[in-house]
């Protein structure tokens, strides 16, 4: 998916919302556990009652492949479902030397139809890069993440700069605002209106809404630019709504409740 | 697998190869490729070929996740062929929020019986720490890596000291010797005395000999301590050794070739 055709998904539905598919067994509907199909099931239910409320879903590869080839297939019947105007993103947080850079990049452009994948920059330009080959892909970097350990490196400093600052800086060079993004945490509201500095233009994934307490007011107040340039995620808060039969339903009302808001920002 | 054993295993074989099993459909020998089995076929057929020669094996996830759900697969059935008696790393690079590693913990030590998995550390303290939490398993982090990305970040300067510097501190206190290690590429051979003074006890995972350049007799003289303290690994100079039908014997010569070599350094 090209940049005109996110931002246009974005004004036609009044809406920057991504959700998570973050699906873990153990917290799905009791009533869904012991189906063969839970996983997929579940997603499916969670992807119809969502999708007239986001633009963008964004698959935790974590979760898939800690239940073992099972998950992973459930990732690829996943992401297969999810609707083509919807941007797909594999939350996958890779990163290596060029030729395994080259191969992950395969795995999730070429052999699974995801448009975005989450890149770890500590290994750098060469690691990156890979991605960046693929004509209407996205490469969404690390910037400063949601977590307590943003602390360790993301936010010490490297001569005048946060590290962070410098990974923004850099890989910004490698690419464009059209095949680049940045991971940029809901936690860091006070570091958003520095970071939108840096990047006038690219969109940030925004992750760290809902269980992690980020303000979707702040953010949108100090990081929107003309063409939104925000997706804002929410993964847990979205769809573990409801334990019960109504899941579907709760996750759809959290969803347009965060699509309601947005639209005031926008 | 915990320390001692590892240690054992290396004193017994006079070895510390790692064979890295990057294994790429298109670069696997001509009669392998139109089998339906065709990876695994030559996984096998390299692990017979070389496990008296080494005392590791590496899967470089990237390679299995770009052939989709078969490549996950073959990486399932590749792990449980390698011998209880060698170390079992994942070569997946992984790292993410606290609960997202915890999942990636629970697919490569719970679902899969990997000894070892390889992460990235940009993410600080919760991203890592998860895969700490296993007893006999091993969190092996990158410190300084073999690409030339690797001047981007990791040798940038935070404070007095380079950033790959500030890692193998900070992150060497969330763990010990016997559940953590670090990369540390073959073609930094400069920087591996320096290294060895900051962590003397720790385990580097070495890859970069054979196809990157480095040089397995430079870093075996600076970085070698009392329990050998090295893994260094060979992947594509092994396993690709011939495109014939004796790539098996090609592959095992090889590794017997960097055994005997490492037999000299011990």
């Amino acid at each position: 998916m090209d940049r005109q055709r996110l931002i246009q998904q974005i004004k036609s539905k009044n809406s920057y919302l991504c959700v998570g598919l973050d699906t873990d067994h153990a917290k799905i509907p009791v009533h869904l556990q012991s189906r063969p199909d839970a996983i997929i099931a579940f997603n499916k239910a969670i992807i119809d009652a969502t999708k007239d409320h986001c633009v963008s879903y964004k698959i935790n590869t974590a979760f898939y492949e800690a239940m073992g080839l099972k998950g992973w297939a459930a990732m690829e019947e996943t992401v297969h479902y999810i609707p083509d105007t919807h941007f797909k993103i594999a939350d996958a947080k890779r990163g290596d030397i060029g030729n395994t850079s080259t191969q992950y990049a395969k795995a999730f452009f070429e052999t699974l139809p995801f448009d975005a994948i989450t890149v770890a920059p500590y290994m750098g330009s060469d690691s990156v890069r890979p991605f960046l080959e693929y004509a209407d892909k996205w490469t969404i970097v690390l910037g400063l993440t949601s977590n307590t350990g943003a602390k360790d490196f993301e936010l010490q400093k490297t001569g005048d700069e946060y590290l962070y600052e410098k990974v923004l800086r850099t890989v910004a060079g490698w690419g464009n605002p059209a095949n680049l993004m940045f991971v940029v945490g809901a936690t860091q509201a006070s570091a958003f209106e520095n970071i939108r500095r840096i990047l006038p233009e690219h969109f940030f994934l925004v992750p760290g809404v809902g269980a992690q307490g980020g303000s979707l007011k702040d953010i949108s107040e100090k990081a929107m630019n003309a063409d939104c340039g925000l997706l804002v995620n929410a993964s847990r808060a979205v769809i573990y709504a409801s334990e019960k039969e109504d899941f579907a339903e709760e996750a759809g009302a959290i969803a347009r409740q965060y699509q309601f808001e947005m639209g005031q920002y926008l």
